[in-house]
């Protein structure tokens, strides 16, 4: 088929996602290789958003591919109620890379139902049913996840589910106080949830759920202390500290898990994308020891059918063996360094960039129309005019493939991405905030 | 690794689905090929649950195995913003399978997320809220479908989201009043359902969700006319017709969809399984011509990171493709008559056998303390002897593996059974219904 062809069929008989369909005209490609994507003419882009922030490991990545070819000789599918070598293999890998006391795997197809299971037996441990997550928050689109995310995807799933309870996160740079220290915000914050637990009655409290860093809405990465914080009203009032890693798990940010950065334990977290590498679609839940075992003589009421599905799990364990091999998280400290460094360079020369937040390789530009008045370069929730969509479409034509979110631009190439070739993806962006510094007349 | 070995493994870092962990004992699989499966010592069993019902063309077939490891040289994973030959391509084909009203698609993981998109869509289209959804019947376990879900598996999602709502099957079998016809019951249960929309108003009723036909609580087949008199109240009233076509979808019932043996169009179709018969975790959810328009102009506030998984796909386009070339509809239709005819004898013959249901090759067997007060063999919710567990148990030790609910047993072959095949797993049953026919003194 053309690339025409397959566009119009894709046009004709497909929904796109969070989208109008009308006026879609999506780039078709054809061809993947490392961090590379080419489309039907042949043009050359940057995968400098890993897909949807999963493609770890870049693509056509020969040993996860030899594994996936390999387990399909021997069987796909097997039921989640027998036993087979790829399931157990991984859910030890998974564990073993976890906090010592963390104990079971439960595997999922991605994200969101890792989510909606995280919070289900979160439920069944504790007895008590809200759940408190946060504004400005991605943990889904599924009722239970989507009712745990605190922004506009949340909206089409309400009235929402009784019990799903909303917090402030901290976001430092939009605070309309401002702080004199990361502990001082941290103690701000920490206070302020204090208190809302004790207005909405701890002994009902399931669940925190958080991402760890909040990951579509911005890479907000939380200040000193902060984690530590919640893990302590956590541990005072018996509630389950889940963290969401299904984007800033695996290496993403410079560490296997990004609440490593942090001096925290979770009770449970949630995973996904960065474990297949999105090869085949995998998700799960991890729990402690101690929820583990109340499931030994309590009915674990979770299921679905492609629960540790053989074939995706044989890829989780390739994928997970990679990130060893190539020392992956080697290149993320190296090359993330790098790209800090160039986004405060970016953020002294541009007057459209507001703030630049990055870990790891994992970072966001949020842009302006002023740099003193912070005032976003377009609306919340409401960019009309397509501004934003624009931006992103300059990039591509010059060959950076990335998504934006509200007014920020999302930068999270593969983790196997060498220092020249990201230097090469900067000077792209540095060219594009130009043409933006000239439309705000900066 | 050992048998042993994996199942150790697997216990140590696994949770299982529905189940206390305490006490399981998981059969380790290390083969399988075509309706058969092989455990660590060389035991063979029939796959006479088709996996979850899902497992249509058997396991190992060439086709699809060879598409998945074609794709996989070409890539796995691609944005679902971008478009790809794959999902173009198999989007197509389901609409072409589908009835002529049928638009587009919006790919999924499986079929929990199916129904969670699909009651999402319905709400936008309509601007409704509410979501009609039937007791005896499984959606999947996500808050979203859990809450469509009529039985025990949705209470720990309790307190549940306003505005779903439950209204009874037509479960004749177990009806305290017995109708004269069909016809009879038809009339009664659709005039009951359509004094519950009136009640709840219904300007305010987005979808009416049902299992075409009701699938793991026990093949529940709707009455002559029953489908019919559901479709008018939904034209009556605006309502969206929502077939969740998960199990019984794709060949299972003798017809590609099993609404196609009713009269009827419905407004969203959601399937999973038989799509890819689980090679690669695949679902979806199709909706009208109508239904796609409105989201030309209106945002379609649906998505996941793996909706059309391109490797998926692939298996998907390899998996319908097959259907075809191997005529399963026509051994479907022919095994099927003698699944049928065997399962009226074992009525017949056995004190245990209370009622069996069949269409296709999917059946369910209903087994009752005693014929004429349809006692069941265990009460609902409260096998705590484990007698359904142990009669499972019985079934494998003899090689013949399903699986049950409440108190009935699953027989859903693989479509390419043959008939010989067929009728060796139905004298292994025969036998051990003798076993529970002394059990019960009968």
């Amino acid at each position: 088929m053309t690339g025409q062809e397959i566009r119009d069929m894709d046009l004709t008989y497909n929904l796109h996602s969070w989208s109008k369909q009308k006026g879609l005209n999506p780039v078709v490609i054809t061809k993947a290789e490392g961090i590379y994507l080419w489309d039907s003419d042949g043009k050359r882009y940057m995968d400098m958003s890993s897909g949807q922030v999963n493609s770890n490991v870049g693509h056509g990545n020969k040993d996860i591919i030899e594994a996936i070819k390999e387990q399909a000789d021997k069987y796909c599918f097997i039921s989640p109620s027998l036993a087979v070598e790829p399931r157990a293999k991984l859910a030890k890998m998974v564990i073993d890379r976890m906090p010592d006391n963390m104990g079971k795997v439960f595997f999922t197809n991605g994200g969101a139902d890792a989510n909606e299971n995280a919070i289900k037996m979160a439920r069944m441990y504790t007895g008590r049913y809200k759940v408190m997550s946060r504004y400005r928050s991605y943990h889904g689109s599924t009722f239970g996840a989507g009712n745990l995310t605190g922004e506009p995807r949340r909206y089409p799933l309400e009235p929402g589910i009784p019990g799903f309870i909303k917090f402030f996160d901290p976001y430092v740079y939009r605070e309309a106080i401002s702080f004199a220290s990361e502990e001082d915000a941290t103690k701000f914050y920490i206070a302020k949830l204090r208190e809302q637990i004790i207005y909405e009655n701890p002994s009902t409290i399931a669940a925190i759920v958080m991402e760890t860093i909040t990951g579509s809405n911005g890479v907000i990465i939380p200040p000193k202390g902060y984690l530590e914080g919640v893990r302590k009203l956590c541990d005072e009032f018996g509630i389950m500290m889940i963290c969401d890693e299904v984007m800033a798990g695996w290496c993403r940010t410079g560490k296997m898990f990004a609440f490593e950065h942090f001096n925290v334990k979770p009770d449970i977290v949630t995973f996904a994308k960065g474990i297949t590498c999105g090869y085949i679609q995998l998700g799960g839940v991890a729990v402690s020891k101690k929820i583990a075992a109340y499931f030994d003589d309590h009915l674990l009421s979770c299921g679905l059918t492609y629960s540790g599905h053989p074939l995706a799990c044989a890829a989780g364990v390739a994928c997970l063996n990679y990130y060893d091999k190539a020392r992956i998280l080697d290149n993320v400290n190296a090359v993330g360094k790098v790209l800090g460094e160039e986004e405060e360079k970016l953020k002294a020369k541009h007057a459209c960039v507001g703030d630049v937040r990055y870990i790891g390789l994992w970072s966001a530009i949020e842009l302006v129309k002023d740099k003193n008045t912070k005032e976003p370069l377009v609306p919340y929730g409401k960019d009309e005019g397509g501004t934003m969509p624009g931006i992103v479409k300059s990039l591509m034509k010059k060959g950076f493939c990335t998504y934006s979110h509200e007014n920020m631009l999302l930068v999270a190439p593969p983790l196997i991405i060498t220092k020249e070739q990201l230097l090469e993806a900067m000077q792209i962006l540095d060219d594009v905030l130009s043409e933006v510094d000239a439309a705000i007349g900066g």
